[in-house]
């Protein structure tokens, strides 16, 4: 069996306070970083960069090197961890943010060691675009760079914005934000609009409804894989990517594929997507990253395939 | 090639006034057996059961002859056609009812003849759950009935309801309605409790994301057809009814498949699906049945054939 490919990610490790209709959970761990390297570690190894407070509790840290994750990247700064306080009505489509404390977030610089220049596969999750870029001036040669925003950036810094999808080859934002980044009103327009911006592949994150691939040789349409309870969405979006990203990085992704085999560089995409699904969804079923922590491989594959034959015509 | 079974369908025959987004229509054709057969007549042949006003458009009851469509069980009676009025705003989820004038409609009465009788499908369309029972007590011995509800009978008429529901193999409704009938706030409970009332096949429409067939053997995962222009959603519902009824017909569908050829049966009715998901996209493309009445065979086998490759795994 060949060796996974290395993948590094920035983003947000916090606290999250998130009351939702099942109920709620007061200052949990929680942060893009989180959710994604927790994810993408049941298929690759990945390193991480943020930055936590000195309240973060190093348990944690300590808990997520046993996983094949690197966390000689995560900075602890005087002062307190990022926390985010929000709620989720009805069917949980949309987070109300109630409170976003940046606290040492709001003067995250992150650094890369000669380890993480060299990583293979790049995941920049939601963070200001011009720290997306300094990382990416900062690694070596990625074979392959994907990232996620959304609209406080789309509105706020659209012209950075702009330069870092210029540099990814993967965007994944959901629906609305897809709409407000094109000024379009239909996914398929504003997929086109997108993937003229840089992207050759556009992830559009459908919540309970799945997500939709868009690349040079079509559309993949993939479903939620439906949960029979749902506690909380958070992270949802953030494991879909680590799912994801894993997932190519166990196939060892590189965006000359797209050019040398356009066939296996689309179904490695789609089994990606599936991969996200699946990931996506075990995450909602219980608060922060509880789930996740008690996730089984083989619960993980059985699910995967579960969802596969969801969309087999037979 | 074999010839496709004869579907009997019974519903509304109106006109619809509708404004949406893209536009308004005014006092155009609509009603679920327009829709319903029409969409099913690309596939089997259909019989209808409605009731028009003097006001009607002969000729609009010619063309539907002309189509594989048998009309002989339409009723002409003294006074209006039944006149919908309503509207659509923004994502187009959700109609807005600003008039229902029943008219004619509010006296009707489906009285079989002997052809209709032996009909081998029947689609009980969305009307009081009385009259659908009235059909299935004139019908001789259908290898497959399939019915559609709404809102207005789950609240109006639930125990009437609830006897139709015990005499059908198929229900197709909507994710709210489903949550109505059931008091289940979770599609996959729903869905249990549903097929606990009668249908053994249950499908969800979900509008834009598709829809959810769930049968003893699993459940399948249908996406809409992605169309870049969404003109109005009125008779989508139907529409995706007709051609999933009109495939199951050109299979010669019969209940006795469940048991005898499981695999067969479920693969029938996942490409039925597909078959109606298909349709629907059509519909929606203008209003009331322009699009369907321009759409020719070859353009929905391709289309058809587009949304298969959709959701490959390849």
């Amino acid at each position: 069996m060949k060796t996974a490919s290395t993948i590094l990610t920035v983003g947000s490790m916090a606290f999250d306070s998130v009351q939702t209709p099942a109920g709620k959970a007061d200052k949990v761990l929680g942060g893009s970083v989180n959710y994604f390297s927790v994810a993408a570690s049941f298929h690759a190894p990945v390193q991480i960069l943020g930055v936590v407070g000195n309240d973060f509790p190093q348990s944690h840290i300590d808990w997520l090197s046993t996983r094949n994750i690197d966390t000689t990247g995560v900075q602890i700064a005087d002062g307190k961890t990022f926390h985010w306080v929000g709620s989720y009505d009805g069917k949980m489509n949309e987070a109300n943010t109630l409170s976003t404390a940046l606290n040492v977030f709001e003067h995250f610089d992150p650094k890369l060691n000669p380890e993480h220049k060299k990583a293979d596969l790049i995941f920049l999750a939601n963070i200001d675009p011009v720290l997306q870029q300094s990382v990416l001036d900062q690694v070596t040669n990625p074979k392959l760079v994907a990232c996620d925003s959304m609209n406080f950036w789309i509105t706020g810094k659209p012209e950075e914005l702009k330069k870092t999808l210029k540099r990814v080859d993967i965007l994944s934002i959901n629906e609305t934000e897809a709409f407000l980044l094109t000024g379009e009103k239909n996914i398929i327009t504003a997929a086109t609009r997108i993937r003229e911006m840089g992207p050759t592949v556009l992830i559009v994150k459908r919540g309970e409804y799945g997500a939709m691939l868009i690349t040079q040789t079509g559309i993949f349409l993939a479903p939620a894989y439906p949960v029979d309870t749902l506690v909380d969405p958070t992270g949802a979006g953030d494991s879909f990517a680590g799912g994801f990203m894993g997932y190519l990085a166990s196939q060892n992704a590189d965006r000359e594929m797209a050019k040398t085999d356009p066939k296996k560089w689309d179904s490695m995409l789609r089994r990606g997507v599936i991969a996200g699904c699946t990931m996506a969804s075990f995450t909602v079923q219980d608060f922060s990253l509880h789930r996740l922590m008690r996730l089984e491989g083989r619960e993980l594959a059985l699910r995967q395939d579960e969802l596969m034959k969801m969309i087999q015509i037979g």
